[in-house]
């Protein structure tokens, strides 16, 4: 018996072996060493060579395997790698694939040669296709697949068996048939397991669940996503405006969302601007985080710009200057703690909204309190460490009116971010960071201004 | 025919109007407006209310659609929740879930209490959680359930379905039939789709996948979610080391894992320290703040305490002082941008380990690039800007010093955090965020005072 694999592991050993390989063009070494390894261990290992070097290996492999490699590879990865390719031959690949792969991948190409591979599809996946291409990629109908096992109501189990037998071939992975009227309106969904279990001759439309969960079309990739997890489904079917069956999504599409939603949001709040990891070039990685440093440096020198204007006030009192940091960094600090509360309340939405007023007013009070808390630590750990009485009560104030203005800011940027279509997270990353950072400054010096010299 | 729901939508009005029928005890109004409503939903709206009023609404409901909701609640909300039940009332509860969500709960209960709880399970489901219990929560072991189909290698299609019959009312959702021999050691799997249109007396020994991927019992929450992810499984074999076949874990509790590994990753960058929602109370929302906030407080005060020892220089030169914000900020943003991507190496370990020395190198070269180019900036704008020399080409330098330190500090903290077993993620955090503001700092004035004064 063989064991099960547990996971394939590539090791800098292993990597190194396979490149000697390559460059002795081992024909032999590459087929034996990849035979049984699944194509998503392939592609991480692709990834380590650059692509002629990768096309050599991929003209070793069956075609099915070199198709889901290239459906495996991340995307911007394989805009590049599909350059080295006929449209003839990515059509061959691309018929080895379920309509929902195709269809993003047919997104990622020029339109010129979009239509060339379009025409080399075979007609049912060309149909199929065609119609996925319509949709935006973020919304269901842009990550639903058209194959499914459809039944009309009055089907019975033998008949819906006969017709799993006919999709057998396109549909990889199916949990359940869906139950469909004469128009093609969805009715409801026969889990396989009950389909086993029912007699041949029962008709499914009198075993089909109908209290069931359909998405629409135009639904957001996220929403889709937030539906599956809170229903915990492994499989969703997509309706059209009229309620009529066109497609499903599945689970693993839906986890690939989830987990690019919480890697776009890191980089949003770091301010990392391309889809970089660590492992890329030097150039790429210092490319990807210069933007952001950019604004954090213009920031920084109108901070400079800002404190020269209180010369006066830092030559005859220096010790103002001592407390630049401890303002700044707790505006930082409260002003990204409460972005990132409301990131996550726009991610996972199911609560009431209590509306923009009543939310400020708690937001307020959070800040109040946080606010009074820190200020009084502060005022007597700067009597104590420094002995002045004055600054050290103006510090106190200032800090306290920065706490309650980066709260205000910090949670206002994520929601005017998102009413106009931006994704919030980005109001917990440095272009917030830089203006908190701003704020706090003027406000502490305001106050010195007013109440010290 | 019904519309197939989309969403349930828990608006203000409706809450509103259903805590009046709450405080007016209208049962009829609860059950009517919760008809057909799915648990997630209900649990939604329980948030709502307080522990009372959620137990009276429970007590209207079918007992299966309660211990639904229980197993929806989480974990913090159900450990209160739950107090107001008896032991029993609790079991009654269980003997409705699946062993996996049955031995989550249980987990959270105090050890007296779980003893009586257990005590009142059905026996097969005791047993089969009493098993669970033994695996830590983070484990293959602790997220798998105990339900699933097993065959011999030598039974045909029918003994199968039989087996599916019998077990169809304990096993929720099932995609396979995993096949075992004498042993019970996994042999393979055959997914619903190929039993359904196999030959009633087909021998399954002879139809199953036998090179599939399995996970063992101790392989940690966030490995497993990799690997479905990686290979796009809908439910994956659990086995122990003597690679028999132990239970099964399905896709929805590692869409959990995953999102909570998101979670849990935000709230370190962001220095939150306890599972808080915006829509907790203020109380809890500010104690969950103020700890990291303390912290940048700490740092300010020694940031305060350090440009003390400089005041000599301040005097001097004034406009020393106004470079600070810009040598923190950009020392802060690096020092993230660096952290952030370690972590995510650490989350997708799916490229070779170059080992810590190449890696190191790669930081360091790209801090050198990122160095160079902002330094080159700054010099220019500050002559344009201040007609500071001298004090121009000081800046610049600590700003190039202060990127390739917080490049270093940022990367070797979340490896070194994630060697000693502590979420790497925290290195993005204020924690780390003060300590580099404190470094940049004492770099720039080390720099002031040997080139300047």
């Amino acid at each position: 018996m063989e064991e099960p694999i547990v996971e394939f592991e590539l090791t800098k050993d292993f990597r190194d072996r396979f490149q000697q390989a390559l460059d002795a063009r081992d024909a032999a070494f590459i087929r034996e060493s990849l035979d049984g390894v699944k194509a998503a261990d392939i592609t991480s290992l692709l990834y380590e060579f650059n692509a002629e070097e990768s096309k050599y290996v991929m003209d070793l492999l069956p075609l099915e395997l070199q198709a889901e490699i290239i459906s495996d590879l991340d995307p911007e990865t394989r805009k590049n790698f599909l350059k080295i390719y006929q449209p003839s031959e990515i059509s061959t690949f691309l018929n080895q694939l379920a309509s929902d792969d195709t269809a993003d991948i047919l997104h990622e190409l020029p339109v010129k040669e979009r239509e060339e591979v379009l025409s080399g599809l075979e007609p049912e996946l060309r149909a199929q296709v065609t119609e996925l291409l319509r949709y935006e990629e973020n919304v269901a109908g842009g990550l639903m697949a058209k194959e499914l096992i459809k039944a009309r109501q009055h089907w019975t189990v033998v008949q819906c068996v006969d017709e799993i037998r006919k999709q057998a071939e396109n549909v990889s992975k199916f949990y359940a048939v869906y139950v469909v009227d004469n128009d093609d309106k969805l009715i409801g969904r026969v889990a396989l397991q009950d389909l086993i279990i029912s007699d041949a001759r029962t008709v499914v439309g009198d075993i089909c669940e109908k209290d069931i969960i359909a998405v629409e079309t135009y639904l957001e990739d996220r929403e889709v996503a937030e539906i599956m997890s809170r229903y915990d489904l492994e499989s969703v079917p997509v309706v059209n405006v009229a309620g009529q069956l066109v497609g499903r999504i599945t689970i693993d599409d839906v986890v690939d969302v989830i987990t690019e939603q919480a890697e776009e949001e890191r980089q949003a709040m770091t301010g990392i601007s391309e889809d970089v990891e660590e492992d890329d070039s030097v150039w790429r990685n210092t490319r990807a985080r210069l933007p952001w440093l950019l604004i954090g440096i213009l920031g920084g020198l109108m901070n400079a710009k800002f404190m020269g204007l209180f010369e006066a006030q830092l030559i005859s009192l220096t010790a103002i200057a001592f407390f630049v940091p401890l303002i700044q960094a707790t505006g930082g600090n409260v002003g990204i703690q409460s972005s990132s509360l409301i990131v996550q309340s726009l991610a996972n939405p199911n609560f009431v909204d209590e509306g923009l007023w009543k939310r400020l007013l708690k937001v307020f009070f959070v800040a109040i309190l946080n606010g009074l808390f820190l200020s009084v630590i502060v005022l007597l750990a700067n009597i104590v460490l420094f002995q002045e009485y004055e600054l050290s009560t103006v510090v106190a104030i200032a800090l306290f009116s920065v706490v309650l203005f980066a709260s205000f800011i910090g949670t206002i940027t994520p929601l005017i971010l998102n009413r106009f279509g931006f994704n919030p997270a980005l109001a917990a990353g440095p272009f917030i960071t830089t203006i908190n950072d701003l704020l706090g400054l003027s406000l502490y010096f305001l106050i010195v201004r007013i109440m010290l010299i």
